[in-house]
Formats: structure tokens, C-alpha cells, sequence
């Protein structure tokens, strides 16, 4: 009955004593950074597969819901997002959603390993069709550092589209880099953090949340939606405003965006808004 | 790094390519009756695990989001609901939560399978807690002969809480039975069906919503919701109306019906009525 080992890739979620499983066809790509070692695999049914030291990023078949929901509420959420940051993000889904609002002027990708963007220009190309839009610049460097030192005030949106806060993301999750991207922000500016699953990992979305207040954050929000291949299939992403409350997402404004997508759109933007924790 | 075959029980989804798994303690019991073979084990971290024929039917930790879903949009879009039936639902979770609402006068559960219901007093007693309200009766019979025989227009709601498609509960995905809900239905009244996965079985959404159609339903709605022990952690109730629109939640409505929720609520449930199928 059980998946072996020649045919699965399995993620055990040790702390949730659950794992998630896909059937495997080949593996298509291995490469061991300075950072981490990267994985690509041919599902079956989900389309391609990449993992990171043994976690899932994303796959093919769902990585929508979780670049449509890191990106449009928090954009939607803010009168004329221009200037745009997205911490880590390598796979570059959530800067080619960023770039599907005409508002965006300019955002900045910074993420530490280039071995992850060049696999995703390689195995997951669709998410890398506006990576040559002259509104994007692509870092390779370390994002702590960039928003550390980052004009103050600069930035209308900070994305932090992180692993699991373990490893070479554990920075990204404490209070420090929570009080630089602050300072980083625009007033009226909105930070939006991927905060693990409403579900398993409810002290991870408190750690967030006490963060973003203590840093002088106002409305904190945490919104839920599906995400297939993260353990439970329910995850998060806690939204943040400099100054000023969260704005409700404006029906009008969206259909006159052009932007389409396949989960996000204001009626769930506004049921994500009203995610009670378990 | 898979999990072996001692300490997990694994739910492989064949025609999605991917499995779930929990870290098992104990079996609990095993039993077979003239409809299925059920069994329940002692999770690490989820509580206790229902599984009948090898699919996963619940878990302490999880399954409020699944009666919740299934229960509170359909009874909250209906001004008044008195008189419900569930068919299926044998572990009670569903009638537990219809009977928090104080307009039900009558519940009547029709199980097929009664020692899913013992089973359930057993290991999921806080399902149970209502099966003694004088407003409830429990019947352990055919779900499909009991709707073809009830008399017309005599239900308010009818919650179908079944397995999957497939076995005993596959006549319940069937045209004539929602054509007999149909008729079972009053004026006004709602059909709800859990409709499995958004990501992965809209050709059976399609089905529900095409036999809904047929049957003359008017409105009809595909509510999207996490539910973490099924395949892709990503469910669907699908409601339908006999005349008339479903109604919006009144948030007013909620607050002093004095349920208590842990996922639902009005702002979930409008966000639920917009989800798109990808």
C-alpha cells in the first residue's frame, strides 16, 4: 500500500507527524550551492517538482495559489503600489505576478542563491516570462543585508517569499529584519511575510505577528488559503501596513487591473481576511 | 526518508499521483460489516484516524473544518431552517453542528452503516455529544430510499455527507437521487454534497453541478475550503437552491445564533461563495 522509495518523493513533516508524497517519474536536475542543495523531479500528475534540502517548494500543477495569494492582497491592499521588494523568491512566480499590476514601477528580486532561478528559467519557464520586464532587477545577494541598507522609506511593498524559517531563512523570520523592512517601507507601505499553515504552525504566525507589531506595524492580518504541496495544504501569508489600516480590496479596481488569475480574486481576498486561527 | 509501513498510514490518491500519511501509535479497531471495512487508529499528532477501505474519512485534529463547511453556509443561507436530514454522516460531526442551530426542530440522520456511528461514540465522543437531543433521530438505512420515500417538499435542508464517489456511496453522486432531493426538498430549500477536491476532481464538481442543474435547482454553488486529511488539503461543498438565490450571510444572523466556530464564519463563508475552479 505504501509509496516506494523508487517511485516517491516524500516530505515528512516531523513536527506534525504527516507527510506528503508525489509520484515520481525522473529526477531532472541536483545541484549542491554554497546555500543548499536543489532538486528538480518529473511528477506524474503535478507537473515538475522542486525541492530544497528535502522541503517542497512548489510544483507545477499549484504554485498559483501561493504566488497569487503572497502577491494580490497585498498589493490591493495598498492605494498605488509603485516600488516593490521581494525577499528570496527565486522561482520568480510571485515577481511575475507582481508585475501583471500596471501601478509597478520597479521590483527588486533579491534572492541569495542564483542556482534556483536559473532551474526555475530551466523547469518552470511560465514562471519566468517577465523576468526580462524592464521594471525587474534580479539581485543575488543576501536580502537581510539589502533591506538593511535600502533608502529608508523607499519601498510601497516588501514580499518575503522565504523557505521554512530553519536554515538560510531563519534571519528572515526574526524581529531585526522585521524592524529594517519597516524602515525600508513607504508610510502607508505593506509588508507581507509567508507565515507556514494556520493549522501546524500557529506559534510560527504568532512569532510573525509579534514581530510586525513590535516593529510599529498597525493593522497585522493573517489570511489563509489552499497550498497543495506545503504540509496540511493550508497555509499563510500575515500582511502588514506602516500607518493606516489594510485597505479592502476594491472589485472595480481589479477587473480594471487586466490581471488574471486562477484562485485570487476580491470576494476570496476578503474571506482570507477574515482567517480565524484554529 | 519514507515513511515505512510500521509507523504510518498512507492514503495513496492514484489518479492524482500523490499519498498522505500520518504517523501511526496503534490500531485502535478494525471492522468489517456487510457495507465496508472501517478502521480506526491512534495518531502521533492528529488525534485519532477513521479510515474506511483504505480512504481516510477523518481526524480528531482536522475534521472541523470539513462539518463546519458542510453545515453552517447551507443552514445560514436559508432563512429558516427547521427540518434537515443528512444522509451519510455516520460519524455525527455534521449533525453536531446542524444542531447548534436553535431554528432546527428536526434532524434526521439515515446511515447505512451503523457501526461507523458506534465507532464514532467510541473514538470521536465529542462528536457525539448530540445524538441524545430530542431533535435528533438517527436511522441506519438506505440514504437513497429514504429520500425517494420521504414525503415531498417535507426537508429544509439536505446535507449529503458522503464518502467518495466510488462504493457504496457512488448512487449518491447519481442524477436520480438529486432529482429525489430535489423533490424532497420545500420550497426554497437547499441541497448541499460534498464535492471533492478543486485542484483535482472538477470532473466531479462538473457532475454535482450538472445533476443539480437537471434536477432544476436554481442557484448553485461551489464552496471551496481547506481540509487538510484529504487529497490536496483543498475540498469543496457544492450548495444548490430549490427557487430562489442562496442568501448572503448575515453577520448579525451568526452572532446571535451563538455557534461557536473555529473556520467558519460570515466573512469565510462570502469568501467561500467566490471561489473560482482553477
Amino acid at each position: 500500500m505504501l509509496p516506494t522509495q523508487e517511485k516517491w518523493f516524500s516530505e515528512v513533516c516531523q513536527d506534525a507527524g504527516s507527510a506528503l508524497s508525489w509520484r515520481i517519474e525522473t529526477q531532472l536536475a541536483r545541484q549542491t550551492t554554497d546555500f543548499q542543495t536543489i532538486e528538480i523531479f518529473q511528477t506524474a500528475d503535478w507537473g515538475k517538482l522542486m525541492v530544497i534540502d528535502g522541503f517542497v517548494m512548489l510544483t507545477t500543477r499549484d504554485n498559483f495559489l501561493y504566488h497569487e495569494m503572497l502577491t494580490h492582497p497585498a498589493l490591493f491592499s495598498h492605494p498605488n503600489p509603485q516600488t516593490v521588494v521581494i525577499i528570496g523568491g527565486g522561482d520568480c512566480g510571485t515577481l511575475k505576478e507582481v508585475l501583471g499590476h500596471f501601478t509597478v514601477t520597479s521590483c527588486v528580486q533579491v534572492e541569495i542563491d542564483e542556482t534556483v532561478t536559473r532551474l526555475a528559467e530551466q523547469h518552470f519557464p511560465e514562471l519566468c516570462v517577465r523576468n526580462g520586464d524592464p521594471r525587474a532587477t534580479l539581485l543575488f545577494d543576501d536580502g537581510l543585508a539589502y533591506i538593511k541598507n535600502v533608502a529608508p522609506g523607499s519601498a510601497d511593498v516588501i514580499i518575503v517569499d522565504s523557505t521554512d524559517p530553519i536554515g538560510p531563512a531563519e534571519g528572515r523570520f526574526g524581529p531585526g529584519f522585521v524592524a529594517d523592512c519597516f524602515a525600508a517601507l513607504a508610510d502607508g507601505g505593506i509588508l507581507v511575510q509567508q507565515s507556514e499553515s494556520p493549522l501546524l504552525h500557529q506559534h510560527i504566525i504568532g512569532a510573525v505577528r509579534a514581530n510586525m507589531s513590535r516593529a510599529g506595524f498597525a493593522d497585522i492580518r493573517t489570511l489563509g488559503f489552499p497550498q497543495p504541496c506545503y504540509p496540511s495544504g493550508w497555509w499563510s501569508a500575515t500582511l502588514a501596513r506602516k500607518g493606516g489600516f489594510l485597505e479592502a480590496p476594491d472589485p472595480e479596481r481589479f477587473d480594471h487591473s487586466g490581471i488574471k488569475t486562477r484562485y485570487y480574486n476580491p470576494g476570496v481576498h476578503l474571506g482570507a481576511l477574515a482567517t480565524q486561527l484554529p
